[in-house]
């Protein structure tokens, strides 16, 4: 992950919440769950920052889409048990997979917040678009 | 969200507590989430500080009653994977909406705990009636 | 301690603060360090919950005024290595004793932020000076 | 503070770490000490989105900068005994002052790390010229 791509990332999740109507907080971390970008639209609540990097660092953490582990959280589900201190299993995180010769992983993830769970996985997923075709 | 309104929101909650005969704890925090002021009646536990500051942080930072959120948080629902540490998702939290001229947006929010759920709310209620009706 | 007494005590502090024309915040404890009363003036910042109560509990948890401790804090004092988390070692923070017939004990704290330490200890003061007088 | 100008001003630190050949990370902070916007430049370490962040929040809870805090936070200093944990007294954050007609206040604040105390500085000095000329 490199500033330069987390910018465009950002860039195309704001451009997709501009169409939604909606304000949202986007943050990209890189393999080791760390900040590498982060901004907030004018309006977005003070709950963004916290939660879009919670997605993120979820996403990066677990390697999976949070939307994925949302109904996996649910009782009888294999995450059940999960904590949920610094996890934030809501739609809106997704990790970012590369293959650097050594085999795939994950080098990163985007974390949305501020709109409907719909509305932040298409925001997430409009960043990771960028991502897949950069 | 000033001190002066804040007590007189405080008082009103406490008012309707004596009336349920209940002891409780009243957070009311600004919009950016701080404490401007704090009550804990003689009998409430020592939870109160604690979860009447998470209710009304939550309040705030959902923009949302947390009557509202609880359901959502439950399995299935849009929000059952938020994390819980921070978070309280246990009615009693209400967000206090303002327009100064800018569009609605939430600037404090009121917080109760020491009741049942039910009694909390009541006694939350009570406060942001005094807020409407400032 | 009992939230008509804390509140008493916190009028106390802010009388003292407006003499003194600085904004602050007060926060009251009980013996087991928790919140019993708080109020932050208009104007004073969002440092203030977190300091104000932070030196209450620390002149509880301590049982000395805040201003006695910050001196031992010092390279050479006695506090040196204290863990800085949790504790505010500057001045505005004063534990409350009582005897009630099984000799002097700590039963609470006063905690003042916002002003200049000399300020914050002297509002603080105010509000131990009511304590002593009840 | 809006994401508009935050961005600007992480534009100006940024450019600022460039001629001084460091590599920095760089938050913009609300009035509430919420995050609005953050950078972390190729080759800047993980340490610094904790300390840019922490030390924006630094120059907004205590309203100064934190190159002016330090010195008072040293033995004898009327800072000494502050809490470390979420309050970082080192050179590289500015408050952030406006008079929107009610008085001045600190509305945000700008944290820089990643290179010397001294250039974390100048970087932060370049990000909070644009707030004064915006």
């Amino acid at each position: 992950m490199n500033l330069e791509l987390a910018l465009r990332m950002t860039e195309a999740a704001v451009r997709q919440a501009v169409r939604e109507g909606v304000p949202i907080s986007v943050a990209v971390l890189d393999e080791g769950g760390h900040l590498v970008s982060f901004q907030r639209m004018e309006g977005a609540g003070i709950a963004g920052p916290g939660l879009a990097q919670g997605k993120a660092y979820t996403a990066v953490a677990l390697r999976a889409s949070t939307a994925e582990l949302a109904p996996r959280t649910a009782p009888g589900g294999d995450l059940h048990g999960l904590p949920r201190d610094g996890l934030v299993c809501v739609g809106g995180g997704i990790p970012l997979w590369a293959d650097y010769g050594e085999g795939w992983r994950v080098v990163g993830g985007i974390g949305v917040s501020g709109g409907t769970t719909t509305q932040d996985v298409e925001c997430a997923e409009a960043a990771a678009e960028v991502w897949r075709t950069r």
